[in-house]
């Protein structure tokens, strides 16, 4: 499901980034299968619930696969809605962008891949390294809003544009934040003490 | 924790609506009983679901009170970034704003209201009442984008407030999102059934 999620991160991107509208049909393409696997794994979680009555560790386990599996398809969601803003912005005219939503996005995805990959190896340190990356996803989206408004200021014609990458900047850093959130569930199924809210808020 | 988490949109409507920061303040200082809140909350459905090894409609409610805990405290979470917003507004001079987010907010903060009648109740009819409320908040949502970038169009200087009157709204749709869905859950939990998915994507 990670991989799905990372997937549709991607194309998204790549749909941003070529100007190719076919990449939003494979995100929007892909959805359905991430719905369905979110259901799955959900009746899973809670069959083990139900039948096993795991204690302790385990139990942290399944309520940390409930956490995550709802976060996976929240960035499933988000990217959907970079790639609608994508085609938006193939319909209008090229502009230079003056924000690096490739490499935001690279980092975005990064975060979702360690985050799942110290979920399977019960790895908080690589767990606590994704924290580390949703720092720099802030930052880049906290210099978004200053880079965009002064193109606006300077290229009026450019307004439309600008506020689609402001947007696909926001869900981006959402992306961030969802990965943050596997991250510490990691941390929360291992260690058993809850990490969250030790992290300053991004607005 | 709904009432904190309404009390905390409703300060941060009333900062952006009276341009006055003094409720930023108490939206911020309302964040760390929420923080507190969520973690008792969690802990009383993990010793609940370590202990009493609850069995199909126990199991669905605990695990129902877990994602809506969830939901609850990212409904703050926004709120603090509405309130920083309506506080950066009230450092710009004040303008006509061509979208009506004291109502837009006023909806959001009913459907929270709605959803969590509904869980306390057990009450899937206003639960799916919560899932047409979500529909206004959408179509306000969408209507935002062309009426601000028409304004900063015809009145450039004003494209900063613009920009945040913009993210405002899209913080508001997102608390739609999880007041949706709390009343998901709530369906999910009376009826055993997952509804999740069925409605469309907002972008």
């Amino acid at each position: 499901m990670a991989g799905m999620a990372e997937q549709a991160i991607q194309r998204a991107t790549e749909a941003y980034r070529l100007r190719d509208s076919s990449y939003v049909t494979l995100v929007r393409q892909g959805e359905p299968a991430l719905r369905q696997m979110q259901s799955d794994i959900d009746q899973i979680a809670f069959d083990l619930l139900a039948m096993e009555q795991p204690m302790a560790v385990d139990l942290r386990l399944i309520v940390s696969m409930i956490r995550i599996n709802a976060d996976l398809r929240r960035v499933g969601d988000l990217a959907i809605n970079i790639a609608v803003r994508a085609e938006e912005l193939t319909d209008l005219p090229p502009i230079e962008i003056p924000v690096d939503i490739p490499r935001m996005s690279a980092l975005a995805s990064a975060m979702v891949s360690k985050a799942l990959q110290a979920f399977v190896d019960g790895d908080t340190e690589k767990a606590e390294s994704v924290l580390v990356l949703d720092d720099q996803v802030d930052a880049l989206n906290r210099a978004a809003f200053p880079a965009l408004s002064s193109l606006i200021k300077h290229q009026p014609v450019s307004t439309h544009q600008a506020l689609h990458a402001l947007i696909i900047t926001r869900n981006l850093e959402r992306i961030g934040d969802h990965a943050t959130n596997i991250a510490e569930d990691v941390i929360f199924w291992v260690r058993g003490n809850d990490v969250r809210h030790h992290h300053d808020l991004t607005v």
